[in-house]
């Protein structure tokens, strides 16, 4: 991995677990009643799992079955459960940091490292950048290379739009969002605070609306898309991921959801609070899914559709009807070897003739048995 | 939603309804005599569905399901159907204007106010935009900041070349053709008139050709693709769409066709004229598509196949051999709760063995049959 | 098709079949005993299939399906194999190239006007590119306009950069290496030599990586992605596919990989050397898949698998589990007429239910079997 900090700007393991305290509330002990003068020496570079970090690096211990891992681990200090320390073989060759979730500071860790990054990034508005004068640019913003923004753009302070990215006609968005490479947002999108949208993302293109034509030629009228998307605070919107303006009312994404890569959100979508979508998922025109939903990379959910809060899909599942209770639905065809899958697909095809050959059989042998009781 | 106009800008229902019959020939009456000198006065701002349209927006009732909302809109006026209307159970509080497609003369209704809103865009070529000398861009063309015109690229008069397209060499646009920000056509491609191609469009990337080296090591030698791509008249392609170029000769998207988000289409396709594809679906090279054909979110079209005019296909559906016969095809595996899929999953994969259970009982019943006759 | 060469600069046959023979090692003979002659006359402007080649062009016959298609072919000369040149019926119109593999050599002749064109292509480095000064550019690296190069990027002798590109910080890319417009680099992204990264490419997105809160709030925490994306040589990457950066590690494709368009890989996968993936597969993260293997076009590969070499996946497959032999699998729902579906679809939501029906007739029959007996 790139190498993140050189030793003279590290924090000490001390330094860094205080602050992490304080700032996120982590709780934490040290194993080792000797170890804080340790911890106020160490410095950390880095993070890295178990098998990879190094002697100036930190570490975690998340998942139990990796606990094997504890004893031949080169990371200077490690986050861990009590435990899982306690079921070590041997002493520990690390300073052991003891907390309950070891993936949440590990988390904590990571986000610290980036932070520190972006802080160092370059920040102002690049020359080049082409902002209308009726733009609104906050105080903080960074405005990369080639950077288009239209008319009335409103930009929240702390804000970064990297190179190239198109800001279109009225578009709002709050403070401290974050805008990678070439993100394009059309007219009147509404982006909230602390998002992040990757490169390649495109907010409010036209949804896939049309009218056959009453002349019956087969032509299509298109449908103007008049509406507009809307997103939340904290949004995570991963690249080349497409959300479609609605057709006259908004497409909504609600605070705190994480979308992955690659996702199509049709028009007049809305998405509930800390709802998370893995990659590839389309989500059809006016489908409303609930709050706190997880759904599995490349789902595909049809439209005009009502999903409950919770529900889990699993990845690959066709969602054809409303979902009304919370639960795990999957739909995936199990995969096999291809000639035992040629064998088994062919059966499908006549999977109702088969029932109907069951239902016959059954009922002649309850005739049979008739027949024998008289 | 966004405003759409201001009061002093925009038309009167009457006008509006005058011009629409003007240009589009769309047929209406107003259901009562003295809504006339109303419709000269009414000012029409906007337009939403009957739940959410104000009382300066037009609305219109397209599915009869939602006839109630008749008695609850705030809409200033209505396209309804004479029966739809005649259903009513007190007197509307609206201007009835009564037409045969309501859901048509809403898309006329939507577009006008679309054009009104294109029209007062920015025009003129923005001076950053690069255009190589040898390029012909006829009258009335718009292109944005940071546009790239390569070399012999012609461009038609009307179009609109939005910031930071990129256009290859030899590429040919026709008429009124309006390319959202960033998208990129690769050299050679031919784009036909009143054309929309959203933001992250590729055209004319190379299509996915590659031999098996002889020397049998596993390495790929590449099939340089020679073709191009061309788009007829009055198609639309969704964001991050991608047509690859032709290895040989042209991968071809008739007149009329409609493409929706992240659809891929692969070298040597041919798309029949006014065929319409949703968001997600991928179709493999060489395959030809009828015209006026369904194809319904993330299905998927393998290569080499035939596709008759007039087919639906519907979302999620694999498409694995060609189809000759206009109908609706559909291959979705049913989605239930997890652990009820696990029990039905596990017996697909034994479903060959379970035909052949059901065919032995059967022999043996037929048996027993002529040994109780004998 | 374009046109591809004029006259007056296309090489003879000879001069062309002479190159591949010394640069690719092509082994191939006249059949005619005086076609070296006509071979040292005829100019080769092009290529194209047996159908649509004219009389000044190459073609080939790899498929011998199409061998009837010699005696129509209008092409000046054809690669063709010795045995299907010998069952022609008549006298051949073309000159015959005989060799062991047409396609092969339909590849390298293609290659060959595919260099002839990027030769003449424009050279240097746009005035209007970004270029940070700690940046380090190779000799005879062409860099296009509005092209963003942050700092410590380093980039290989003969690279093309085209058009809007965006590369990211300490971004290393190896000799000869083509980007086209538009793609993004996020930084510290590693490509090797001479590989092929289509437009709207992004490499180094974050994945996808949350730890769900402790407070149980239902909100995710993101976790900073530190590692990067590794390219090995010899790499193409279609349009709109984008890689996710590592997590602490690195996401690695290795050499002589190949994907299309539109694909999806997360972070912290890893795919062998010389694999080939087709469009719009998603392959979740930490997934490793081994050389050689073969993924056909929207195939999904769930996370944390592990897949052998030389695997071969069916199209629309979803990979839930590791595969540990080399082989071929399929899982994909069968199509049918929509009506036909509804019967069949009905069924598998009851099969386990089924599969019990049989068993206890089975047992019904085995019973009456021993009383018969008796």
């Amino acid at each position: 991995m790139p190498v993140l900090l050189a030793s003279e700007s590290a924090p000490t393991l001390y330094e860094l677990l205080v602050l992490l305290k304080k700032q996120s509330g982590l709780d934490w002990t040290l194993a080792e009643p000797d170890a804080q003068t340790q911890a106020q020496q160490l410095k950390i570079c880095g993070i890295g799992s178990l098998g990879q970090a190094g002697p100036s690096e930190l570490s975690f211990l998340s998942n139990p079955k990796l606990r094997d891992q504890l004893h031949h681990t080169q990371a200077a200090a490690v986050f861990v459960q009590a435990d899982d320390l306690a079921a070590m073989q041997q002493p520990a060759q690390f300073i052991a940091v003891v907390c309950d979730s070891p993936y949440f500071a590990y988390a904590l860790v990571a986000q610290w490292f980036e932070q520190h990054r972006l802080q160092r990034l370059p920040q102002g508005i690049h020359p080049t950048a082409v902002i209308h004068p009726s733009a609104v640019i906050a105080d903080g913003v960074h405005i990369g290379p080639y950077a288009v923004l239209e008319a009335q753009a409103q930009i929240g302070p702390g804000c970064r739009i990297d190179a190239g990215c198109y800001v279109g006609k009225a578009v709002q968005i709050g403070a401290d969002t974050h805008l990678y490479p070439r993100a394009v947002l059309y007219r009147d999108t509404v982006v909230g605070a602390r998002c992040i949208i990757h490169s390649g993302v495109v907010l409010g293109a036209d949804g896939f609306g049309f009218a056959p034509h009453p002349d019956q030629s087969g032509q299509w009228v298109k449908i103007a898309q008049l509406g507009n998307v809307q997103i939340g605070n904290d949004v995570e919107i991963g690249a080349n991921t497409t959300i479609d303006r609605g057709a006259l009312d908004a497409t909504i994404v609600h605070d705190g959801v994480k979308l992955d890569n690659q996702i199509m959100v049709g028009h007049n979508v809305s998405i509930g609070a800390h709802t998370a979508v893995a990659a590839c998922v389309g989500i059809a025109g006016s489908t409303h899914i609930g709050a706190r939903c997880i759904i599995g990379g490349a789902a595909m959910i049809s439209g005009h559709l009502s999903i409950a809060d919770d529900v889990q899909i699993s990845g690959g599942t066709a969602i054809t009807s409303s979902i009304n209770q919370s639960s795990r639905y999957t739909g995936v065809y199990p995969y096999q070897q291809h000639k035992q899958w040629q064998r088994n697909a062919a059966v499908i095809s006549q999977l109702s003739t088969l029932r109907k050959r069951v239902r016959d059989l059954e009922r002649t042998l309850a005739d049979q048995s008739v027949n024998t009781e008289k």
